[in-house]
């Protein structure tokens, strides 16, 4: 169990936010970020975020061979090279404003060459199982990459962060993805399954009968959340599910993203109970999977824009929105000064 | 009838978005946002908004002294105060943002002793008339209040903004815009009357009869929209149609705010048809006379973080989106390059 955010500094922060020169609740979400800022600190009002810091975890999949996704898995090995040039759209909206942004090859099936060594340091293996007919990684496989995904995070904390973001690349991701959020919350393939990054209906019904098929042939061992990312996860998500955990744990609060990120925060919930209360949700994501990890994980996203490009842009796009529930807590008037001025 | 923004260069902006390394329509409303911004400026890609300037035009409004509001009319001069010393919250996210930002009296029922004069340079008359029983202006205030508006954006021009915000501080304003919204549409009083800042049940009851007598009052001479203005507007609602439409008439696109510039948006376009084409909505507002003119104006907003603030604040929190849309579509990836790389 993960001790929870500073429940005394979240009530100081409804209580600061009452004295504000405002009417009550008219900041909206911002409110309820601001207060969960406070309490993830444990100090009202919260400090600004400046050191806001994101990885985007890397890596193929088996059934990207098969008819999963829009497009072709050397896509993956393209963007990382686009990353590392700072061209992808993250690296965009991580300048713009002022995060840092590593990408990392976890699972990426390609060598890299001309890539800088330090992106493949945390790379376990090459793609993952088919899922619909093997398992997707060893024990020893899921292991290595949470212990991998929790190094991460204390590399990025050690770096000072004082928000994380957790990003995801490769092409069919969505299809694991759907998979650990039916089997975590016990759903059908029918209700996860979406179009990604833009599949049409034949793909879509194909998509589906994998996933469902998956989640068949491995239904007797899915409870356990270790044996869930064997079966059916990748070495970059369970990756994930190691990065949140180590967040959790040292109290750095995190801004997730897509489906990825939803369905990593779900394994990682079940792992270690409590990781959720460290997490805000950046964006609303079209893909049901989503949809149904934000309902069970009682999350509400600060944005639905409508976008299905992973990398993390939907928490990227969001960060100036949990800056600005910090700075209003802090510098907005209070009642009292209106009153004395 | 104002000129509308390039088609070529939306065109060439679409166009564009289709060649970048993400899968088609990934961007979701940030690709619709960079292409609108692209027709603004006639140039694709647009340029990065750099310069960004908002004006919060503040008045009193007759009725606020009866019930349709949660907060004193004294709240109005107070906050005016809170800007001056750049303590409100849109003080706050324009500082966030780098945003340009003046509060301006165009109808405070109060002397503003020690506030800079600078601020009351466009007053236009103390409060205005009470609206379920007599006109809001007379003539000649409604033309004062559209020159004095557009002379507010002439300025805001002059000083090089690249886009433009309008914001509006006034107890009970969301009266008179309502009524507006109403007017302007064809609809009921029940359509459109909101909580405001947080009526009650028993309040908003009353909030509603007084715009349903308004309006039924007025009825006969509402159809013209200056008389409209006159018979259930405001000095700071008028000047808002001037802003509007001089800004429109410069091609300088505008980032609307909740309620009330919609409403001064609803009563631009049937002056001048044509404005709604230069603006973009910030924030969905739980009023829902917003909803209705954001439907019948074809508007779909960037956030909806449920603010019920105004003074500009949703407009404001979405300032660094429209940023990222420029940004992506100007130094995101072309496929092409990831090709050759």
């Amino acid at each position: 169990m993960i001790n929870p955010p500073l429940r005394a500094a979240y009530e100081a922060a409804q209580s600061r936010l009452a004295q504000l020169a405002k009417p009550a609740g008219a900041l909206g979400q911002l409110e309820s970020t601001a207060a969960w800022l406070a309490a993830c600190q444990g100090v009202c009002p919260p400090r600004p975020l400046e050191h806001v810091r994101a990885v985007v975890l890397a890596g193929d999949h088996g059934i990207s061979h098969f008819g999963v996704s829009a497009y072709p898995r050397q896509v993956t090995a393209a963007m990382v090279r686009a990353f590392v040039a700072g061209k992808a759209s993250a690296s965009v909206l991580a300048r713009q404003h002022g995060v840092a942004l590593r990408v990392l090859d976890l699972g990426v099936d390609d060598d890299l060459e001309e890539v800088p060594p330090e992106v493949s340091a945390y790379h376990v293996r090459r793609s993952s199982g088919l899922i619909d007919c093997e398992d997707a990684l060893s024990a020893n496989d899921v292991r290595r990459a949470l212990r991998v995904g929790e190094r991460i995070a204390a590399v990025e904390i050690s770096r000072g962060a004082d928000l994380l973001i957790l990003g995801d690349l490769g092409i069919g991701n969505t299809t694991p993805a759907a998979a650990l959020v039916a089997a975590t919350f016990g759903v059908g393939a029918d209700e996860v399954t979406g179009r990604g990054t833009g599949l049409d209906d034949e793909h879509l019904a194909h998509k589906t009968r994998v996933i469902g098929v998956a989640l068949s042939r491995t239904k007797l061992r899915i409870a356990n959340p270790v044996e869930r990312l064997a079966a059916l996860g990748s070495a970059d998500l369970a990756a994930g599910v190691g990065f949140l955990i180590r967040a959790a744990r040292a109290g750095v609060p995190i801004l997730l993203d897509g489906l990825v990120s939803l369905a990593e925060l779900a394994v990682a919930e079940d792992l270690e109970p409590g990781v959720v209360a460290w997490c805000a949700a950046g964006h609303r994501s079209p893909e049901p999977a989503q949809q149904l990890a934000l309902d069970k994980l009682g999350l509400s996203p600060l944005l639905d824009l409508g976008l299905r490009l992973g990398e993390g842009s939907g928490a990227l796009a969001a960060v100036p929105l949990l800056r600005s529930a910090a700075l209003l807590i802090r510098e907005t008037a209070l009642l009292a000064d209106l009153a004395s001025s």
